[in-house]
């Protein structure tokens, strides 16, 4: 299967270390905005091209991964390249999942293609265990625990607060509330309770750190909610210590069986990523395994990873799986 | 969907339970192997009939959930149902596993009938999150640990001890086992670093209980490579204590990432069950939409949870489960 990246940054990178570790998958070509003798990649003999040469280039890629970002790059691009390739992405806005989803179906269907949209974790394997364990589970409660990792969102909140040079944010879930869960209590949590905010601020020279830590506790819909701890720190202590991109959380879901729900079950799946942007990309890699054999068998227009039948994301045969995995 | 239960034990009573929690899902026939007046189920207005008259009520039943056990009744009951209906079982002999299908795939496609064997949680969802992880992350290690639950091939095997009366073998993942998974050590488990076995033993009176310990603590296969801790109780004891049937378990892919495979990752999938019948009749109620559908879009022949893509589990539709699950 040849596969091509659209955009080169943390993603890209990622889905090209993903490549290599799957036999059964090569790097056809890398599309960039930039100039393309400026993008250094790590394997050895791949064209970069820039994107305005992506349709002579169409027919040598089997599936083109799509790694822009939500807000602006992918509810464009997505529905654009799949008119000329089979495409996949890891649209991760939520809110506007059906709207995107519509987008892609059509421009893909129109043209004979295939498109899976919103890969990754969450959306994603999060989004699976969800919908697995609530058909398992009619009558319970699902709980969606994030981090211990950086929230982008935040961390650029507090970097546009004056005085403030640099910033990251962590978002922990709170242990007790994990616990709580976990024991089948089905207690009822609100935004405090789950999760605790921390900050690591590298403040401008004579800056007013009472000032800068006021304004974000207080920040509506960002920090006012939670719990938040804020460390002013040095430039050096925060190159060392806080540039991670580790990231995880943890999917809950509780409920009852029995003639009178007289029996408990949890189900808990749990992530604990040091590179938020590579498991991503792994992920994506095994959905484009699985398109590519759709497509082989005719299938064309938009999926999620629901509509996906697990066997389809395995380089094994099904005599395989079955002797080894079931 | 009209649903019949092949069987009347712990198993077929879950079905009934999680028929009533799925809305769309309607119990019609029980069928027992005993006399059917004497089988008293739960759900009111539903005929028992015994096994001799399956066929006569073949239309009246959109899938057939075959409750017995995996060592006997399963590798006849299902495929010899597979004639007649669709049909799903919980055959969880892993190393069997490929004949069976073998004989309910061809049983089921003579025939026009859709089937899927080995539903619940292992094999099952189990399965599911070792095939999931190991498509994600194609460098790294999987570890499986059950309980803490009921063994019921190893209860069994004392029983058959001279001088016991009843007895309960408790399977119990060994903490320090776990954690050193979870924090990505990559270690290497023997059989005895993984599972504690936990005794409870009802001996009849004036018998030998130090010769009872010791044939259970060396019993080749099913205990001396275990670390075993045998408890001697009172039927009294026993009865109020360990009648219980709560299981589960863990799933766990440890992996690498990168370029150099210098990032580590933890998938882990965890389940605390109350009642291991009434969950695993849970995850077949779901499978059996699923099939259903299946089968009304034309499809036949045997099929395993590899095989079905998530979304057919769920009653909601595909744009709900976008707009809320995803």
């Amino acid at each position: 299967m040849k596969i091509g990246i659209l955009g080169y940054g943390n993603l890209g990178r990622g889905v090209e270390c993903a490549v290599k570790q799957n036999d059964d998958v090569e790097l056809a070509a890398v599309f960039t905005r930039r100039e393309p003798s400026s993008v250094k990649i790590l394997t050895e003999g791949v064209p970069v091209y820039n994107v305005s040469e992506m349709e002579a280039h169409a027919d040598e890629i089997d599936v083109l991964i799509i790694c822009g970002g939500s807000a602006t790059d992918l509810p464009k691009q997505t529905p654009e390249a799949a008119k000329l390739f089979n495409v996949i992405d890891s649209f991760d806005t939520h809110a506007n999942i059906p709207a995107h989803f519509a987008a892609v179906d059509a421009a893909a269907k129109e043209n004979g293609h295939i498109a899976l949209i919103s890969a990754g974790w969450d959306p994603g394997m999060f989004s699976l265990n969800r919908l697995y364990a609530n058909c398992i589970l009619p009558e319970g409660q699902d709980y969606t625990f994030w981090g211990k990792g950086v929230s982008q969102g935040h961390s650029d909140a507090i970097r546009r607060i004056e005085g403030v040079k640099n910033a990251k944010q962590y978002t922990i879930p709170v242990e007790s509330a994990l616990e709580a869960v976990r024991s089948g209590e089905n207690p009822e949590l609100s935004t405090r309770d789950k999760h605790l905010r921390e900050c690591f601020v590298v403040a401008e020279e004579g800056a007013d750190l009472a000032k800068i830590e006021h304004e974000i506790v207080t920040m509506p819909n960002y920090f006012a909610d939670y719990d938040t701890t804020v460390h002013f720190i040095s430039e050096e202590e925060f190159v060392a210590n806080h540039s991670g991109i580790a990231h995880g959380g943890f999917v809950f879901r509780t409920g009852t069986t029995g003639w009178n729900k007289e029996n408990k079950h949890v189900v808990e799946y749990s992530l604990k990523l040091d590179s938020n942007p590579e498991f991503t990309a792994s992920v994506i890699v095994a959905y484009a395994r699985a398109i590519n054999r759709l497509h082989q068998e005719g299938a064309t227009g938009c999926r999620t990873v629901f509509d996906i039948a697990p066997a389809y994301l395995s380089p094994l045969s099904g005599e395989e799986l079955r002797a080894h995995l079931l």
